[in-house]
Formats: structure tokens, sequence, C-alpha cells
């Protein structure tokens, strides 16, 4: 699909294609949608990036909040997207054992504990033990998040840099895995 | 469930529950969580609207786009949610005859090419001839659109007024709603 095609979509089939670049949020699609023609596949990234940008920070919030647990309900149910599932496959986060589930489910509600919203990472480019790696680091704040600069992983007091630092958070997701949720909508065309 | 126990849900549950407060866009319950405690019902009430009214323009549109067709493609993929099939239902739209569904869906359409959204109207307080009448009043803008103050149901060309117009729409079909998806989210728990 090129951007001509892309630009043609009426509002409906654009949802229907891109609704999920960002998780369970089509109202981005839906937004960025009214903002068309892009120039470049690019320029439509751009748009998504602006929208978010411009979400007061209780909208930025709530984006990593309809973010779906790693390996959580939504998995054990069969409710992930197809992006989604995929992804936490590839990582094999639908088959652990039990004591592994047990063991992420502990961390996921220690993370979001801590910082008021699930963690989020590009499951797909990594594997279920650096995923619990980086979660037990990030939700613990030990050795490993201070050695990373594990300031980035702690929202600031201050509304302004809080603000700047959830576009950054939910952005930079958006980034990583482009090569998965976004791209692949346009390659699976 | 009373105001302590909303309060108290952490935010998976919280959109789990009033995750279709606006129809397909749990980022309103996501959002508005982080504001939380709410004094009240309709403390919380007020919450959804603040962030509707601080959304971009695109994000007013976005909220629209994503509102599905009356007996358009969820009703019959089975892919509605069950508060919008529930309404569908009750205003008979899941039992047109195939005359009455090409005329909803030609009207749907060009409601869509006038407006650049789909037609939104609360379906649980009309019937199906009453919808009908009503959105080929709207799409086509005749004489009932103007007796009824058909500028009101057509964007205004400058920004802020439009934005203005935005926010009006979505909010009053969430007022106008607001005994069915709203207050019934409260009532079934």
């Amino acid at each position: 699909m090129n951007i001509d095609t892309v630009n043609a979509l009426p509002c409906e089939e654009f949802v229907n294609v891109f609704g999920n670049v960002v998780e369970k949020c089509p109202i981005v699609a839906a937004a960025v949608w009214s903002t068309r023609p892009f120039a470049s596949l690019k320029a439509s990234e751009a748009a998504v990036s602006e929208f978010i940008d411009a979400l007061p920070e209780s909208g930025k919030e709530g984006i990593l909040g309809c973010h779906p647990d790693l390996a959580g309900r939504d998995l054990q149910r069969g409710t992930l997207t197809r992006e989604s599932r995929g992804e936490q496959a590839q990582a094999g986060l639908d088959a652990l054992e039990s004591a592994e589930m047990s063991r992420m489910a502990r961390l996921n509600g220690e993370y979001k504990e801590r910082f008021g919203f699930p963690f989020v990472i590009c499951a797909r480019m990594c594997d279920k033990a650096n995923i619990l790696q980086q979660l037990s680091e990030r939700a613990r704040g030990g050795e490993g998040a201070r050695r990373r600069g594990g300031e980035e992983d702690r929202p600031p007091a201050s509304p302004g840099p809080r603000a700047h630092w959830l576009s950054g958070q939910v952005v930079s997701h958006l980034l990583q895995c482009k090569d998965s949720h976004y791209h692949q909508t346009y390659t699976w065309l």
C-alpha cells in the first residue's frame, strides 16, 4: 500500500487498518486521519507522534494505561490484539512455567504500583529472560536501573518534564516497535 | 458500586469497567483514572467531559471517527460492544429489511461524506423509523434539519467554534446516553 492509497482510505477503513498502531487506542488513527493527506509514510508517523505530544498529560498516561500487561490477563483470556499476541508469543510469554507466570504477575503489579501504568517493552525484540530481568530492574529500581541511568524510568515530579517524559515513553515505544506494529501494518497489505 | 469503591479500583479494573464510557476509546477512562479520586459520580462525569474538552480538535473528531455506524459493519459482524449492540437492538436496527439496510448504508455514507465522521445518535431513545428520518435530514440538510436549526449539525469553518462544536457533539451524545452507557455501567455492578 503506497501513501496515495493510504491517503484515499475513508476514515472507517483507515481505522480498520491502522487502529492498533497505538495499542487499544484507535482514537489515535482516527484523529490522524483527519490531518491527511500525508506526503510520505514518515510524515504519517510524525502525525502520530504530534498527536500524542498534543494530548494532555492524563491522555499520555491513558495510552500507557490501555496497554496490556505482558503475559497478563489479555494473553490468558485470548483477548490480546493480533499484533500483541504475535509479539508476546515470539518472546515466549505464551509458554511460561507456573513460577515464571507468578513472578511476571508480581513484578507487573509492582511496576504499576510504582509508576501508575503497565510495564511496556517491545516484546518481539526480547526473550522472556530479558523481559523478566528488565521488568524486575525497573519495577524495583535496583542496580541495573541505576546503571542504565534509571532516572529515565521514573516520571519527574514537576508537571512540565513529566509530560515530556510521558511523550518520550510512548513515542520511544512506538519507534522501538515500528518494525512490528506500524511497519508490519504496511507490509501486511 | 459507590464512589469510594470506584476510586479504589486499579487502572486495569477501572478501564475494564468504564473503558467503553466513550465507545471504543478506553483511553478516556484510562486518562480520567489518573485524575481520581472523584468526589461523586457527577464529578467523574465532569472529568470525562473535561478530558474531551482538552483534546486537540483532531482528537474530538477521532472520538466520533471511532464510533460504529448504525446498522453497519460491526453490527453485521458481531463486533459491536455490548452496550452498542443492546442499544441498536432496542431500536430494531438488528432486524432491518434488506431495503432498509441499503438505505441506512447509503445515508451513513452520505453523512460521513458531508461531516467526515459517522452519524451518532442515542439509538436506545429512538426507533428505526425515527433514526432513518433524522439521519436522512442531517445527511442531506433538508427541511427538517433547517427547521431544527440545521447550523448545529454543520461544523463551522473557523477552528475555534468548530472545536467547540465538536466538544458539544461528543459531550451531548454522552449526556444523552448517560442513562445507557454511563449510568448503566454503575447499575450493572
